[in-house]
């Protein structure tokens, strides 16, 4: 056991009782001398301190070139936050082989079933239904269900299928219609390869009777999706927002949820806090949620396990396999162009 | 084609229109001569002058020895209400080989899609939060999942196991947790080919974090749950209420949810329309629902078109394999006692 | 516990041993009086004097109006042979509501699994590159695959979707490809329900990679597979006869598998043993199986305890649940047509 | 379109018509200038004069950081055989950001359903009962089926689950039984989200009762499988080889076939081919094939398919997708320790 390996903890933005339980904890200070800053980000004096040491660095600690120039023992580098930060010069960690290893797929199962649940909620009305019974306006039985319906059979679209995607296509899978997936930046025939269908986003928008929004920053640079796509679509559709909010148009999409056409869920907004004067607040047909799909206590805690059990590994001089590496492609400026529109 | 039959269609309550969709009614109308009486029950003499010639009778028509005795073409009863209703001769109609046929199964994919709708909202808090969200009271991010917690992975139980739960199974296998199931019904050896664990109801009670109350017409004699029960399920589990109310003790199941020991989640209540100043209209920690997870537009087609299917085979001399037969084992009063308690 | 029921075990030609673990035996006795004729199948007036009191009688005993007259307390008759034999009467049985109940579905997984071990052996060429290899004459890697491809993403067809079907259903799905199905027996909406494509006979003849023949007895009245058939379908494909042998023409099956038309796997012969000197036995392409897809000790077991376990049930008024009914459309002559061609 | 870029082919032993369809060949001329040597490995000197411009290299082509150095625009090398070889200077690969691609995972699918026809095979007894039905030797029914068995709810083992064992898991999940698997290069977590059991070797090997080893070169320094681990399986369990010949002792393998403990299926042998005097030939209880589970026409197809998919992707600057980078911690000697034994 390498217990000499220096690991430093500067986990700011997140404490580190939200992420690490007690065990993983011990299972961390089993594998090296732990030392951490905590409740704001480590003072670079601090840091620069332990650079020279340090086999592991957990947190999202600026890494110029020139600390990495003192870093020759660093073997790897665990974001506990859940994005790549432009702090970091991943070329020169790249050329020294120290992997930054991302947590993003700890979010994934919670951001799923929220994307499920939501999509379940809008096709039956469960929300205003059970606004109206409070009000004493329910209505019963058949009478109450104008405009549901079921997800069973029904063609159900995903623009975007990364890591909440693959998350999501198995719960999907069972009410049997066909999924349909928009990903510009995933081969056809490996989407295929996930039993789904690859479509243009046009026909994906005029066929899935649920659109889930999922695609994360590597498709932030497309143009978002505005009010001739929400035209597209069926009447009395749905629409679930879990991705990232700039990638529709926020304006557009409560128009179409105030005049009836579509019915739609949104995790993630504009802007967060939203005024406390914002007109989503008053649009019917949709259901609001305060950016909360991914961030449970569950999900936490996954991200210290994972932590442990890569660093274990690193230690150990084999590759980390539950994170996630950034991919030089995909973290720098020179990013492709996505193989079809 | 058998064109001379007389199919005698007595539907009420059931609209027709509701039912058969234009080219469903055009298949009926090939199948033979139909006569129809709408928007009431057949009066009697109506019914009596049809029954000799009659090949099928599609609706909830009384059925006593005396009419069976008239009915000597009769081939099958298609129930297109839910129930086998208490007014035919099921022990007479089995002995002339008529079979009583039931639409039960329509109703089950949009019961499990509710149910599992339901507990995802309860799951995650859906309802509540997006209340607070139009009240200008909502929080952010991991600060607004207090007590919410992923289905996946967690131990779900179903109580009954019937044609919704057989519906809801496939849709709860992909989160991956074990599935409980307490059915006194049904052999521990044929649940467990369904790939669930059999198991007594407290035990059930104390490891599921959902409880999917699903138990039908034949396990309405059993004690229902009550206090004793609720306070077997672990702190801020859910129940989700979408058999029969008089399954469960309602009081006691608001109270639960009133302290917070359960999320709980009503589709079916002890009266409806429940009255104006009942309590469980301002009962926090709820989802109420107006007796509407089965009855949509799709699965009133459903019944429609399973009632035609059928009857082609029935009237070609094969036996139906769309709609449920009515077991004389459990219509009538010689009920048997349950395997297990 | 009914322990006053008399059980009567008359189940040749299976040896009791055969069919009953010493711990399902006990089980049985638990039930009632247990009395039983082995070897042979039991002298007429042994039956008749045990009539009047047996509650249940397990085995393919005749049973004739006469004999079910002296059967007052009779509630069930359980086979244990397999097939629903004409020496009962089958409706005066239905008119005193007693259950004949088969044994089939017990053989069901058996069968499945040996088809596809047929269906990968042939599609490989595991058979004859085994006997090369013995004789010194294999060629390796892809010098010995010609002709030889993979499940993965054909499309798969079965002719006939009983329970042998509905066994196979879940072990093809994962290969990915469709699944093709003729069975004019059933519904095409049923056929979808199980997530399989219906198709005429010709159509899924031309487009299947593999046929299974699965034909019960059901179907005996169609004319058979044959020459015009077997050329339909692509060069190199497979066929896998594990249904009857009488639903194809075999000489002409041979022919195909001579001129290396097909690939074919037997395990059903016109006749059994088959003739020392038959053709088939240096007919080339082939895989030989003396009818035993179905007849392992697992499966004997399988019947014994489904048996006793639907026993438990009848005697406490409860319907059956593991073994088939015998439905009176099927096992009388009044049989119906299929409903396509 | 890069239709500049300079794509060197150096495929050997690969014959360039087996990997490349003529349409995969088109798409990958219309991705810039191909210039290709085909029927022995590129001639140094032919190499070197491209090297300058290559912006991609498909092949087995040597590698050392001379040459590295030459091809400034070199964007990736694809190699077409299956195996990482030593003649490529990783490190500087790395460096340079130049991934080495690998095919291994074009050969998985083929693999696997090769390892579960055998297993079936096995299980069986298909393969004796054919050659006994030839000599006329064969028997019927129940009288046939001794020492057979179904996988059906058994537990199955893996030894190794790497692209091959990621494979067979989908075609092993339907038939019920618990998937056991050994391989201490994955984390037990990783293994447990694929719905599987990690279990160390020797209580794998007591409990399977069918084992696949499929365990591969990362593997190889492990001590192989012996006569003890042999003498730990059920007697009658069944051996399926399709990884590596050298993780076993293939003497005590034969032996235990030999005195019927085990059956054998072996696709991979320590000489190839295998002398015709080796006593494996006369071993009764094995199924023997010549490494031919892999290497079937659609494999080198989609080998092809991979190429061009990816190069597609890496000459527009987005990472490759289908193809299996060569990781440094993997291809060098600074090989870590598995994580449990």
């Amino acid at each position: 056991m390498p217990g000499d390996a220096l690991i430093v903890l500067d986990p700011y933005p997140r404490p580190l009782g939200l992420i690490f339980s007690p065990e993983d904890l011990r299972r961390l200070e089993a594998l090296g001398r732990v030392e951490r800053h905590e409740g704001s980000p480590a003072p670079g004096d601090w840091i620069d301190a332990r650079l020279p040491e340090a086999a592991a660095l957990v947190g999202q600690t600026a890494l110029p070139k020139a600390r990495l120039d003192k870093a020759a023992k660093l073997l790897a580098v665990c974001n506990v936050e859940g994005n790549f930060l432009p702090n970091i010069d991943y070329e020169e960690c790249h050329r020294r082989n120290i992997p930054v290893l991302g947590c993003g797929p700890a979010f994934s199962p919670a951001v799923a079933e929220m994307a499920l649940g939501m999509a379940l909620a809008l096709a039956r009305g469960i929300v205003p239904h059970d606004a109206a019974f409070r009000r004493g306006e329910e209505t019963y039985s058949r009478f109450s269900n104008d405009g549901c319906w079921l997800l069973r059979g029904k063609p159900l679209g995903l623009i975007g299928c990364g890591n909440v995607g693959r998350a999501l296509l198995p719960l999907l899978k069972p009410f049997g219609g066909e999924i349909l997936v928009h990903d510009p930046w995933i081969l056809d025939a490996a989407l295929r390869e996930l039993g789904v269908v690859p479509l243009g986003l046009d026909e994906l928008l005029s066929r899935a009777r649920v659109v889930f929004v999922l695609s994360a920053a590597t498709t932030e640079n497309r143009k978002g999706l505005g009010q001739e796509h929400f035209a597209r679509m069926a009447p009395g559709s749905a629409l679930v927002l879990v991705g990232r909010a700039d990638t529709v148009d926020f304006d557009a999409l409560l128009d179409a949820a105030e005049r009836g056409h579509l019915r739609v869920a949104v995790d993630v907004f504009p802007e967060e806090p939203l005024p406390k004067d914002h007109r989503a607040r008053r649009t019917p047909n949709t259901i609001l949620s305060g950016h909360r799909a991914g961030g449970l206590g569950e999900t936490y805690r996954a991200i210290g396990k994972m932590v442990v059990d890569d660093l274990e590994l690193v230690l150990r001089g084999q590759p980390p396999q539950h994170m996630q590496r950034a991919r030089l492609e995909i973290v720098t400026k020179r990013r492709g162009k996505p193989e079809k529109q």
